[in-house]
């Protein structure tokens, strides 16, 4: 087969996702062209997923195509943005139409559910490698940010924690149950969830590296400390019967890839929240407050403190 | 050394460029915030850079950030977009300072020449990997696009052709032009004349996958042919003597890299466009027209037309 890099992106990806109006010009010359409606905020995010880090050589292109766009709208949604535009560099070792078909179906079907228009791309050769910026609108000073959390504010994380570490810890093992491992390779992004905390939450975050680590930045951005009641952390049941059996609560305090949502709410909005939270179908729990003191402390409800406080996951961390 | 994802954005990265005032917030949350003026469209490119595809192995990294960021600001040039914000997601295979500073100054010192802020990145560990987005704006309605050309153009090209197919033909030998081997590692994008001929040029392409490829592509989009007077190609004088040696037009005509503009202008703006050339450091020479006939001919002065016409690179054409 002998398809050129032109072809190649025409082929698989000039139709993907949802035509919209603002398009003025998409995939096929130097730049897409793009209109921004007045009043709003353009709010960019960019993520790449690499073979053998991110996911295992082999993993299903279908979902892979779903998860690339899925943890970059997972940005936009913690930004309270309403995702627009999407860009994709694929770096593929070889043309495989199956692979990029399948591809390619993952990616569109997630882009249409959310009204997002593929506008630009690049396809070169090489080492599997997907980089996608994702182009979402808030309205102009509203976006939600992590540096907005204030003392006194409540912690509350959308959906539950753990499940995709779960599927990770277990990688190969045939007792992962499917919850679990449909998690971790086919995150839902919270976008429904995060515009509709615009103008309540103080400060937000998705949850890729960890609960302590991204919240950590939370507090690093904010200036300030927090503490956990690390009974009220939303588990599913494969999550709780982990902890319980292993005494370890590592899965929904470090684990990443869960792709929720943690946002701080100041105390006099808490009602209106919890109205809302009443239409998310992922649930929103209140898992702890923002303090004064710098870090994290874990609290249980014996009132033990827990330690060590385990730390998100990060590239390169563990070089020397 | 130990060195986080975060602090690894943060150190390097974080004060890339200039910084603009129509950025609300620049690198360390999910997403940046940006404000596109009104009455501007937004132009969006991506690009991507392999090593072993795009550049060999052991390139001197403050070239490669150079080139990296001037291969996408190349592609703003062409639409005649300025240039604003750009993303970098860069995948490593090692943390090592001394790489990651040298690149970080190419590509910063680009960055500042044309006043553009670095806004987001991703760092990830995995073969090496460059991938770069820029962001410019138009006034609506007015970007140069590659399907524009109409019967009768003119077409020219800015600077010289071939230069960086001389330097990569001879890789590895004592023998390459300085000249040559510097348009091949840092090559210039052409902003100021692509923003110069918005409202006279009818459609722009950049060359980097040779004049044939790109100036085919116009013709593709713009549903045209056209007629290439060969021996009005400027070129360079190591570029001329290959030619005359090897009786090989193959440089200018198919080989890419050069990133210089071709454009097509409609014969009553030509007079207009020869006096805005007079201000063009690096040139502007007319080298054929736009015709009906689909294909691209290429004539010789003594009115025979070469055979083949080459075919610019593209990547995995030569799979089977």
């Amino acid at each position: 087969m002998s398809l050129s890099e032109f072809e190649l992106i025409q082929q698989f990806f000039a139709n993907s996702g949802t035509p919209r109006a603002d398009v003025r010009l998409g995939v096929g010359d130097d730049c897409a062209i793009l209109a921004v409606p007045t009043g709003k905020e353009l709010v960019v995010s960019i993520d790449t997923l690499v073979e053998g880090v991110h996911f295992f050589k082999g993993t299903d292109p279908a979902l892979l195509g779903h998860k690339a766009l899925a943890v970059n709208l997972s940005d936009l949604a913690a930004m309270g943005a309403k995702p627009a535009w999407v860009t994709l560099a694929l770096t593929l070792p070889s043309v495989d139409k199956d692979w990029l078909t399948a591809f390619c179906r993952g990616f569109s079907q997630l882009a249409t559910a959310h009204g997002v228009q593929l506008i630009g791309g690049d396809t070169t050769k090489g080492p599997l490698n997907i980089s996608i910026q994702a182009h979402g609108f808030v309205e102009a000073g509203a976006a939600l940010r992590r540096d907005g959390a204030q003392l006194g504010d409540l912690i509350y994380v959308t959906g539950t924690l753990g499940d995709a570490g779960l599927a990770l810890q277990g990688a190969g093992s045939m007792d992962i149950p499917v919850v679990a491992q449909s998690r971790l390779d086919c995150p839902t992004p919270r976008l429904t969830e995060g515009q509709a905390l615009v103008g309540l939450a103080n400060a937000a975050i998705d949850i890729s590296d960890g609960l302590l680590s991204d919240l950590g930045h939370i507090c690093d951005a904010s200036g300030v400390g927090a503490t956990l009641y690390i009974d009220d952390l939303p588990c599913s049941q494969p999550v709780r019967d982990y902890i319980k059996k292993n005494d370890d609560w590592s899965l929904p305090l470090s684990a990443g890839d869960d792709y929720e949502l943690c946002i701080t709410v100041p105390p006099e909005k808490q009602v209106e929240v919890r109205q809302l939270a009443m239409s998310f179908e992922c649930g929103l729990t209140q898992i702890g407050r923002i303090e004064a003191a710098s870090g994290i402390r874990c609290l249980l409800a014996n009132g033990r403190q827990l330690q060590p406080c385990f730390s998100g996951y990060e590239h390169f961390s563990t070089e020397s």
